[in-house]
């Protein structure tokens, strides 16, 4: 079986060389995958020429537009007909790539996704579900998208797409799923999470562990952190932002003095295993999950790493059936169970 | 003047002796305080024998009752009326205390607060506010309390109390106050946020930024970070979480080999000053703004120097008269300006 995946080379922070870099690298190590990479053909045929490659298993799609960070994104999605990130959707639209990678607009991603791969049969919503690290290694945080103000009905179908997902791509068996809560005890929360949590715990297709209050999720105590989007999003980037200010108050006070510049050095090794563990690059993009096909948006700043991670993470989604799990998962429970 | 604050001195997790100290230090430190310790008379009158303080300035009153972390908060304070805790906001409801200390169940506080001492007269509902670290100095996240599924014209309230508070008890000129959201444009959000934006927008008492992404949080990029409860509880404890866990984290790789041992001894002193400044010590507690008198909630592990802290913040609160400048902010301008 050969896996067909589309990489956007314009839009992310560093731009097409990571593409080309991470693209290349990525086939070796995936011998079934092929790739189409959208973006300007005379850059991206100048980067390719740098490697030794099979050059039946890379096409280069020349697209002339490229949608920004500063573009509204359904707009965007809807004029720039010829850009990398339309051209490679619809290439998983038309059946000709199962999955699509870009570090482009998170915005554009989600409308683009919605609007020209569109959602699988029976599916309400579509989340987006990155992983976060974790004491215990890494939890699924769905959702964390464009749905604002979702419904209960379809914070239950994210929780059995966030297990199906943590099942077959992270191979975790039977997993944890915990709905974000202001306390641990049932009457506890909002309208939303009052009204979601017995749904949930009459779901039999997933293990509902209960509530989780935000101070336990970085200790792994669940594998699915379930929660509504505009929290999820708060956690995601609150995340982001607390690790970025602590690591660099921690840096700056290791090197305040020339005592301290020594024992920073003599720690170095020892603190770069663990630091690494917060950044993203081992962990794959994050999926937005029910669509037809795969479109997993990697971070804007993503390196070769996270392009050859995403490449192997669309490969174990197409190989293992995870969009045809999810859709008769959703088909063979009914949507909601009572 | 003389300002009177009660600690309740049960319901802790480092119980009475934490509180007594902390109340003699407070003494000493603020001669215009006088103190009411509620809780058991002997075990209270054992501690304070080891201290020399004015006898004149301390009462302590004697409870038969705890509420603890595992009382149903409002049957709690409906039902152990002979508890510290309702002992305690009764003093201050009948005028004889003007502020109230507590390290008990945060539930508890809120509930006792809300039943006992109760509403200032055009405050729709009353926010828990606690200041949170940042590398700018500090924020003041409003709110995390009960009040979920506000309606945006409580948020606009809060915003007003929470400008106040940062004005005169942190001292920061002209406050700059942000809705947390999922993007800086003035269209994003959820329907809460959407609404609630124009009204703040016209609010001409306060310095409304506009929007912030919660990963800009830490970076002190606005000194009134307003949200609703739920997504504040969210955020409030994801920061006390993932600042434990990464924490943790680094001493670990730091301390995972000899040659790191000696890096970490090293660098020790300088770590010591950076990492102070994310526990809550000096930070003072998190007041339930808008009551007729003070109720400050301190951390449950609370020692001394969260006690001496909080009797100082209530003795500004009442010196500065926040609760009359709040009154008199809320009538003058209307609740909600359009």
């Amino acid at each position: 079986m050969s896996v067909n995946i589309v990489i956007d080379t314009l839009g992310g922070d560093n731009g097409a060389p990571v593409c080309v870099g991470g693209a290349v690298k990525g086939l070796k190590e995936n011998p079934d995958v092929k790739l189409f990479l959208t973006g300007r053909k005379t850059e991206l045929d100048q980067l390719l020429s740098k490697y030794k490659y099979d050059r039946n298993r890379i096409e280069v799609v020349d697209c002339s537009e490229e949608i920004t960070c500063h573009d509204a994104p359904v707009e965007a999605v809807k004029t720039k007909k010829d850009s990398s990130l339309v051209v490679g959707l619809t290439l998983v639209k038309e059946g000709k790539a199962d999955a699509f990678i870009s570090a482009g607009s998170s915005g554009a991603v989600l409308a683009g996704g919605s609007l020209i791969v569109g959602r699988a049969k029976g599916v309400k919503r579509t989340p987006l579900a990155p992983l976060i690290p974790t004491t215990e290694g890494m939890s699924l945080l769905i959702d964390c998208g464009a749905n604002v103000d979702a419904k209960p009905e379809v914070l239950v179908q994210f929780a059995k797409m966030g297990s199906i997902y943590m099942e077959n791509i992270v191979g975790i068996k039977n997993p944890k799923v915990a709905i974000v809560n202001i306390g641990t005890e049932e009457e506890k929360g909002n309208a939303l999470v009052k009204e979601t949590f017995p749904l949930l715990k009459a779901c039999t297709s997933i293990n509902f562990v209960g509530s989780i209050e935000s101070r336990e999720i970085p200790f792994g105590k669940a594998d699915v952190i379930l929660t509504e989007a505009f929290v999820g999003n708060v956690i995601l980037k609150l995340y982001e932002g607390l690790s970025k200010m602590i690591l660099k108050e921690i840096k700056g006070a290791m090197t305040s003095t020339v005592r301290s510049k020594i024992g920073a050095l003599m720690t170095k090794k020892s603190l770069k295993a663990t630091l690494s563990s917060f950044n993203a690059s081992n962990k794959g993009g994050a999926p937005l999950l029910g669509m037809k096909g795969l479109v997993v948006k990697v971070h804007g700043n993503s390196k070769e790493e996270e392009i050859i991670s995403a490449i192997r993470q669309c490969r174990n989604f197409v190989e293992t059936d995870v969009s045809g799990k999810i859709i008769r998962g959703l088909r063979d429970e009914g949507t909601v169970r009572e």
